[in-house]
């Protein structure tokens, strides 16, 4: 097995590092993208991005539809990659949409994203995960602070912090309907979570998280590098949030009538590809981390 | 029995109807108050009024070192005036605050609070409850949308619409800590719940509120009246909120790392004193509605 550079989940006490790899991998076959110096800097600098309407109306318009076909589709069906509400039947979200339907798959090579992603990880990419997000109006669920890039390494074998995830904003997110809130400049620290994982986690992990729990002294300690700031991804439909890997984030419930919905992709670098789980278990399925047939994206208008 | 002019909870359908009476009651007497004529009309209009820092950094500390010796006296106690969080044995209130130590008693009297009070309800006021509150942070449990008067109605007897909560914010309220949210103009409907009030329900609707929830298309149509805003009580310690007894309003969890606390007084119109339950049921116990020598109170300096 590789070296594991972000050991988690040994049973050992909960413990903060230095993140080993650099935010921006800057390249110069790739600094040519669509992000100004300045963009690139601050995603260096806060761990996100977010750009306003990056989609229009129109757009949004039918991305709403398609995601609410692909709803439709999948709630009858009873399977892993459909995630209900815990305590209800209200649907979550759906995993491997740029697989699935024409559109997404579409969607998930538009150059407005992708050639963002590619300055920002200075190689090709391609997707690790992808899903559409539902947050119902009055009833969403809070989810946890976490580390994506604690889960992706921990149990599906991520080498490097070299990925990040691309939001795609369907409704509008206010103050008050459970907007993802981010630590800024969390994503220079990696915290080693104390606990061991079960196995087959991720069954109940996506819709609530046990395992990869970053403890209150580390959160505490997170913000206060942060100068005590929590920001919100709040703004109107159309905007796109791109955010590291290894950004701290979260969201709390949302019991105002408004839903929250949008679109998920996870860009890894194509020099970053997944290895055996570094927990020495059994791989996560395919529709949580793509390892079959990987091929970089070339980028559409 | 008084005629119930504002029923609930009769096994009928949720159902929205207009406010019977002032919300701000204008009476000569009282008309020389500390809130100026905006002041006055925004809470008529808005359902709530908040004032940044009506107390000094000074007096915040020492109502924060009282609210800690509060706490620690109580948290051993088990009693149904003491309220632990759900699945957990953190406190989250303490009752009847105002009878207890003198210098809570020195606080209900507040000629900053009592006077304001009696310009809102045109009378002498006096206390119908009173509590400390205390929102961990990480795990702050959410509080569903709720109007207090269909509670204190129901459950307490409390005849009209003529009552206001005080909460004194004794910690920075952000939009990222759970903040009480408002929904304005929502205290001019009453919307009247389903379902019936099980037997000693404060027991756990303290706890988590599971009847007077109001149905969703109530909360959409009220937040359509309000154009769509849910206004949020975010402001430094020492701020304070006033908002009217039927005021729509909750609050979301709070996974960030500050907790929150607040000294919450009831001031209730002492010609709207309580009277027997409108449910017909046992009154709650006195702690949590005082029907024992009711005397108006002498504002103090």
């Amino acid at each position: 097995m590789a070296v594991d550079k972000y050991p988690s989940r040994n049973g050992q006490q909960a413990q903060i590092m230095e993140r080993k790899d650099p935010v921006v991998h800057r390249n110069p076959t790739f600094s040519e993208g669509p992000l100004r110096k300045d963009e690139v800097d601050s995603f260096e600098k806060n761990g996100y991005l977010m750009f306003e309407k990056l989609f229009n109306d129109d757009e949004v318009s039918i991305m709403k539809n398609e995601l609410q076909r692909t709803m439709d589709r999948n709630r009858e069906r009873e399977a892993d990659d459909v995630i209900k509400e815990p305590g209800s039947n209200e649907m979550r979200s759906v995993f491997e949409i740029h697989k699935d339907s024409g559109f997404f798959q579409a969607l998930a090579k538009n150059e407005r994203i992708v050639k963002a992603a590619e300055q920002l990880l200075g190689s090709q990419v391609y997707i690790t995960q992808s899903r559409i997000n539902f947050k119902p109006g009055f009833k969403g669920k809070e989810f946890y602070w976490h580390s994506d890039f604690e889960t992706w390494h921990t149990e599906d074998g991520m080498p490097d912090m070299r990925a990040l995830s691309c939001s795609i904003v369907l409704t509008d997110n206010y103050e008050y309907n459970g907007p993802l809130m981010l630590i800024p400049g969390s994503q220079k620290w990696y915290v080693s979570c104390p606990g061991v994982t079960p196995d087959a986690n991720y069954k109940s992990s996506l819709k609530k998280q046990e395992t990869g729990i970053p403890d209150n002294d580390s959160m505490s300690w997170l913000v206060d590098q942060a100068g005590g700031r929590i920001d919100r991804a709040t703004g109107p439909a159309g905007s796109v949030l791109f955010f590291d890997c290894n950004t701290m984030h979260g969201s709390a419930g949302n019991i105002s009538p408004y839903p929250r919905s949008n679109v998920f992709f996870v860009f890894n670098s194509i020099e970053n590809k997944l290895q055996d789980p570094f927990s020495g278990q059994t791989p996560r399925p395919e529709f949580l981390a793509n390892r079959e047939n990987i091929e970089p994206i070339t980028p559409n208008k």
